[in-house]
């Protein structure tokens, strides 16, 4: 069963991701680290206590849709209340609507942790949050009076409605209509994919809702962003008739059986009552406020699993015993964490996943330093960092958590390919991560063509001179235990230097030349930032006098899984032009 | 629906597997392309029109165990009779027991077809033909008299005991227990995890079962290997009593949910009758006579998975409009196969799914090689090379049908989470090919530790020579289609060759440095001989008048994927150090 590591995520926090360092720039006021390791280790307590227990009848069970409504699976509505009622939803939410608010960094080090439990438990509370930023964002004093303390003390749930059958990825098709009405709105169309679009844990549902004004522009420019509650809510705040929207059914998925898929049918009587979220046709700039956080959520996610399953499979290799060690009498048998091909599955899982955490957390922190740093120009700096990093954080992670699960279920052997011991359910979990906030390619082509090119270049390019830095460290530190790693590393980040530097040349003149390499960009740049953030941390743990097993990690990382950045590079720059078939010869 | 590519089948057994030049070497005795060509058409015929249709019920449904018995899903058994019924269960068997004698070679491109179709299907013929294979080299005359023909013709099937719940990949752990009675054997224990051990398609079933002698030595030395029929057979061959053996329950899998995985029980009752194969305490020789076949089976269900895969993910690809293609005007949509990220998803589908193909195809006419081939000196270098190629065909072929099947769900995005698309179930399907007839990092193990040293290492330099051969050929072509082809593979082989030679130096002195390596080794393997397959069916596609679009096939997956060579063998060679970890300092 999952145990939360609040010492290794405290660690990372603070040290490869930025945060100690923050809170001595006073960034974070006067956040102490008493507040944050209490915090953490709480939030990992209920993660390990109440969540954990409960994701696997949450697979068995699922969710169940019957006339419209939702059962959640037994002891999930008590969970969820317990864990709303303890303030977990609003931890970074704004003070003045009741939440706590926190840096964002620490609730990502929670969300890994809710993640880590069950995944199907937290993507819930991963939309609401993401609706309460862009409520809070963009949302008229009204909407938030009325709406966003019930979301944040998690009382209600949020729910982000963009995709219909013919708009996924292109959400710029989208049909879902609305009239002004009364000066409000009614909307009337379909939705599907809605994460809890209806469920049973709360008394209301929030839905935020891409729409179309009859005179809007086509594409992404005639959007706008609606709210629609399942119940109406009365001036005093109490809740009054049911609004013209309901789920129509609940998809069978492969994973996360216990998150309810909705497809969502609004206006069987005239339209749902809706209100405005920010200007008409502005739906999608409201709509990324949402997106950015719930892509880092995700990538969060990714993350969590990752973790989950490889506890699992560590603990089923120092218990499980086949085979000997060399030179072992015939009589006798080992666990199988001794034999160099398990440990290098347990080392990849273990490397990966903490280069996943380094990541996803050094995002959270420059989406904290983007809302506080002191002056203008370190908010802008932090805002493209946060920009730069987040699609790194989704995809990366999330690839991560599929390729740790499917390690986790080699580890068992064929103990794996049955349901009862879990790791299957962690690889059919970790799947939908790669595809949802974006798919992974998505992610990959926001990078390449929205990103790299940010301050003309020097956004990326001041990253890039960050792991350098680290490199160098590495190198001075002269420590044998390294091996290696400051060469490997060192490669690694010239690789991303010189194919970050082609890409930024082609972007403009051959887009499709650029977009051909996209995906295994990101991967060689989650590589190159993964492996220096573990080496950073590792430098960290030496001086702290407690190294443990960081430097053998991070050496893991740099001399078996970042070394293969050159032929990552190589596929981009001089494996581009293979792609230039035309569709007809892919058969 | 899948379709079976007969035509690329057929060119790229004849062509890089070498199909052709053992025909012209008379190995194949007057077998021409008309036959084999018949063969090939009525066998994809029969995949693609009565056993596809069932591979999403039998998903569905699943094998119900019910009171010891398991009930196979709607219309399995009309499928099952129908193909036993017109002869492809004995393809390959000897045409003294009624089976077609037919080259292992072209029962293999029917495998992979069948596997295409279902693999939960073709797993109980796979087990049933290994037992062919152990029962014609090791049985008695007896044994085969009563047994052979009706496993030939498939009226009854067969199954493949070792696993216990001590007993995985340790063979030797196992305990069940063998007693001589009345010049047979008495079976009393339980093994795990037995494919097809339980179903109605047949009136009978045989099993093959590793157990242990009360006096034999410990360990794989001390197994012999047992027949026990389900019912007994009369001496006229009608069916007998019930033997002493039962299905105990069957297990909830990940996938292949139609084929039913038992735990089986023997002797409640004394024990089950038993006859030996082969000599007493000699079961371990038996057994890996079934294993090679059969792992190379399982290679090729792997195989047929990804071609499948892709097959399905093309066409969605092709059908599913989303977004613009550059200079597209807005108001218009593009089939998503047109983006470069999904081509590459596609290209890397398709590239992966054929040089699996030929590595499968190679080996299967190895191993006709190694029993048809005129002298001993021949036949002799073909087991080699079979032995070599098999742990690769197994391993490579299968971690390429999870890759694949996992690009088809990304294709496919949100839609591939649902499982009605059928995309989650070639994922789910799919996972199992990697652990059993030997997880992938044994067959890593076996490759470096068993089969490298060959003929002193000969067997695999003399194989290197030939993937050289290609990699010039390439090179002399001066076709600029192939663009950077030759270099990549080129490099691709002198990174396997200096591997190679490293690890030759290390097996013996320094097992653990060379078994670190196994796992990226086998990968490094099987891109090299994949991408110079590849090249060399590109070659004789253009030699042939009609290149298609193999060249462009070839050329990415050289570009693209076997340029990660160089850092596998990095991996390898520098990267053993960092294993060289207390298991403790991984948790």
């Amino acid at each position: 069963m999952y145990r939360a590591p609040v010492d290794t995520i405290a660690f990372t926090l603070k040290h490869s991701a930025g945060f100690a360092a923050a809170q001595a720039e006073g960034i974070y006021d006067d956040l102490g680290d008493d507040l944050l390791e209490a915090v953490l280790s709480e939030a990992g307590k209920f993660a390990g206590d109440v969540i954990a227990p409960l994701n696997r009848i949450g697979d068995q069970r699922g969710a169940v849709f019957k006339d419209g409504a939702v059962t959640m699976p037994p002891g999930w509505k008590e969970a969820y209340t317990a864990w709303a009622g303890a303030g977990w939803n609003g931890l970074a939410g704004p003070t003045e609507w009741g939440g706590q608010g926190l840096p964002w960094a620490v609730n990502a080090a929670c969300i890994e942790m809710w993640n880590s439990a069950s995944a199907a438990f937290m993507v819930g509370p991963t939309l609401t949050m993401a609706g309460i930023d862009a409520l809070a964002a963009h949302g008229s004093d009204e909407l938030k009076r009325t709406y966003l303390g019930k979301l944040i003390s998690g009382e209600w749930t949020g729910t982000m409605q963009l995709t219909e059958p013919q708009a996924g990825s292109d959400v710029g098709l989208l049909r879902t209509r609305a009239e002004r009405h009364n000066g409000a709105y009614k909307i009337t169309g379909q939705k599907i994919f809605i994460t809890y679009g209806e469920h049973d844990l709360t008394d209301n549902i929030i839905h935020l809702v891409l729409a179309r004004l009859p005179d809007a522009p086509p594409g992404t420019k005639g959007i706008s962003l609606f709210l629609v509650p399942k119940f109406l809510v009365n001036p005093d705040g109490s809740l009054g008739e049911r609004n013209d929207v309901r789920a129509h059914s609940i998809e069978h998925k492969l994973g996360i059986h216990a998150s309810p898929t909705c497809t969502m049918v609004f206006g069987d009587n005239g339209g749902a009552t809706a209100y405005l979220i920010g200007e008409e046709n502005r739906g999608m700039a409201c709509m990324f406020t949402m997106m950015n956080d719930a892509r880092l959520a995700i990538g969060l996610q990714g993350l969590g699993i990752a973790e989950a399953a490889t506890q699992q499979a560590v603990a089923y290799a120092r218990d499980r015993k086949q085979g000997r060690a060399p030179g072992m009498p015939a009589s006798q048998t080992t666990p199988i964490i001794v034999h160099p091909d398990v440990k290098r599955m347990l080392l990849t899982m273990r490397a990966l996943t903490n280069a996943a955490r380094a990541i996803c957390f050094a995002t959270a922190v420059a989406i904290d330093r983007q809302h506080r740093a002191a002056d203008e120009a370190q908010r802008r700096a932090a805002h493209e960092r946060a920009a730069l990093l987040t699609p790194i954080a989704k995809a990366f992670s999330t690839d991560i958590g599929s390729e740790v699960s499917s390690l986790g279920v080699q580890v068992h052997g064929g103990m794996g390919y049955i349901e009862e011991t879990g790791a299957a359910q962690f690889y059919r979990d970790a799947r939908i991560a790669r595809i949802y906030e974006g798919t992974n390619g998505i992610q990959a082509i926001d990078l390449v063509t929205r990103k790299l090119p940010l301050s003309g270049g020097e956004t990326v390019r001041a990253y890039i001179n960050e792991l350098r830095g680290t490199v160098a460290e590495v190198e001075a530190s002269n420590d044998p235990a390294f091996g290696t790693t400051g060469h490997c590393l060192g490669d690694a980040v010239q690789q991303l230097d010189r194919t970050t530097s082609w890409l930024l040349g082609k972007i403009e003149r051959e887009p499709d030349t650029a977009l051909a390499g996209a995906t295994p960009y990101l991967r060689l740049f989650g590589l190159a930032a993964g492996g220096c953030a573990l080496a950073k941390d590792a430098l960290a743990a030496q001086r702290a006098g407690n190294p443990g097993s960081s430097v053998a990690i991070a050496r893991f990382f740099a001399t078996n899984i970042a070394n293969a950045a050159a032929g990552l590079a190589a596929t981009v720059i001089e494996g581009a032009d293979a792609l230039s078939v035309p569709p007809d010869a892919i058969g």
